[in-house]
């Protein structure tokens, strides 16, 4: 567990809202946290680094993450929950998971992971890191009151950022980009990883400055640095972008990539998310 | 069932390729199909394609699909194989799929999907249709003979062929476009669109001119049209766009674009990738 540099004796937030209690191996009992609320039940993104994590303490785990798919099947309520991890496949370099949150009978959420041991290749990156002003030249986001987890994230736009009370602009577009770290301060792993790949707003907001009732229904992050270049980004703002290809028959999908400070692709993400209107 | 229009006698080949046969509700058995063979087992796509006809044809399946992610655990041998489909959880518009593919006692293949009723709602698409040559001004690819997969695809490449005698250019990128429909021609349906949105070349080929090893280890498809818009296109070419973001330490992502001939975004769908050296 990562503690709080601020404060030794007490854990990050995200510490404790990813925080599984093994009963046996494989079965966690966990509790969802105010700090990561959003409108209705929690923020997705911490949803997604719960399941991450329970594959991440499994004593099974092979290697580190390269793919994990989060479906979220129903809404969560405040409180309790269980969650099953169990390995679908074990190979020499790869292991396929399940991964199944529960709230009383209820699935909650579902997902698939990819692990694998990686090894150095040839590599190139085809997307260029985007030329920006540094996170500290750009003021930070207010938090957004009715969504309670914009407080735990640090978010400095460079374009795109919500403006719900703003004119409808025909030919506005859903693309944002902005600097972003946890609030407090918390090293890079990948299971706070998985959560701030969902910290992007719902891509409706930025193109239509109109509320309506969404939700991710399906969010598949690729993970393409490993823990070493996690560690070198340390607890530094990380630079996202996230755009929409298609809004239509109350589903739209939405697409972000993620780069550390000196210019990595650290993971992409994608994710299909329902709107009502 | 859909029949191939020139034998109304005989079924299409993709059709034989994901016919699935209910041993119980949820439990099928299915068969590789040479037709859609590929190096090493079958292509990845026509195993997509079954996973969905399992919950297509599943008698409690709601609505059409939003989102599929299949998982390929391990090889698939040629021969039989079972598939079992279980709704995780369903609700009033919204349910939620677990999928997976058994040869003997190994997992071959773990899926999940969103399946959906859709309504009208405002809409939007945020890329433009590539402006192109039609199809019949192209000529089409030949076959490759070690992917057998290859034939079971009319394709015609406007950019990013395959040219694997080729020299290194240092320059090249992993995009491609292409006009595709299935050879010989059947009516586009949602199981065809899933195969279909993986018969994208591997990017690591396009970018460089050198066979090694590879293989899909995750790939997930988002549907943007309904059943009607399907319909719409029938038979003919669709067109289609893919490229890669990054490479590197054993691992690409690839992410495409599924385009009707008449300019509607059917599907898009993201992957990644195993890559030796």
């Amino acid at each position: 567990m990562n503690t709080n540099p601020n404060n030794s004796h007490c854990p990050h937030p995200l510490d404790v809202a990813t925080l599984l209690t093994p009963i046996e191996t494989g079965l966690y009992r966990g509790e969802t946290s105010a700090a990561y609320g959003n409108m209705v039940g929690p923020f997705g993104g911490i949803i997604s680094a719960v399941l991450m994590n329970a594959v991440w303490m499994h004593p099974e785990r092979l290697g580190e993450p390269i793919a994990l798919t989060v479906n979220f099947a129903g809404p969560i309520d405040d409180g309790e929950f269980i969650v099953t991890a169990r390995a679908s496949r074990t190979n020499r370099t790869t292991q396929h998971w399940y991964i199944e949150l529960r709230q009383g009978d209820q699935v909650g959420a579902t997902a698939t992971a990819v692990f694998a041991t990686r090894r150095d290749t040839w590599s190139a990156t085809e997307v260029n890191f985007p030329a920006v002003a540094t996170a500290a030249t750009i003021e930070r986001e207010p938090v957004i009151e009715r969504a309670k987890w914009t407080a735990a994230y640090d978010m400095r736009f460079l374009h795109g950022g919500l403006d719900l009370d703003g004119e409808a602009v025909s030919d506005r577009d859903s693309v944002s980009s902005l600097w972003i770290r946890d609030e407090p301060p918390r090293p890079l792993d990948f299971v706070s990883l998985a959560a701030i790949c969902d910290a992007f707003f719902p891509r409706i907001f930025v193109r239509r400055p109109k509320w309506v009732p969404i939700g991710t229904v399906s969010l598949t992050t690729y993970f393409h640095a490993d823990a070493a270049a996690l560690k070198l980004q340390g607890d530094r703002p990380m630079f996202g972008t996230a755009r929409a290809l298609h809004f239509g028959k109350g589903y739209f999908d939405q697409t972000a990539e993620m780069w550390s400070d000196n210019q990595a692709l650290l993971a992409t993400s994608h994710q299909v998310v329902y709107y009502k209107e």
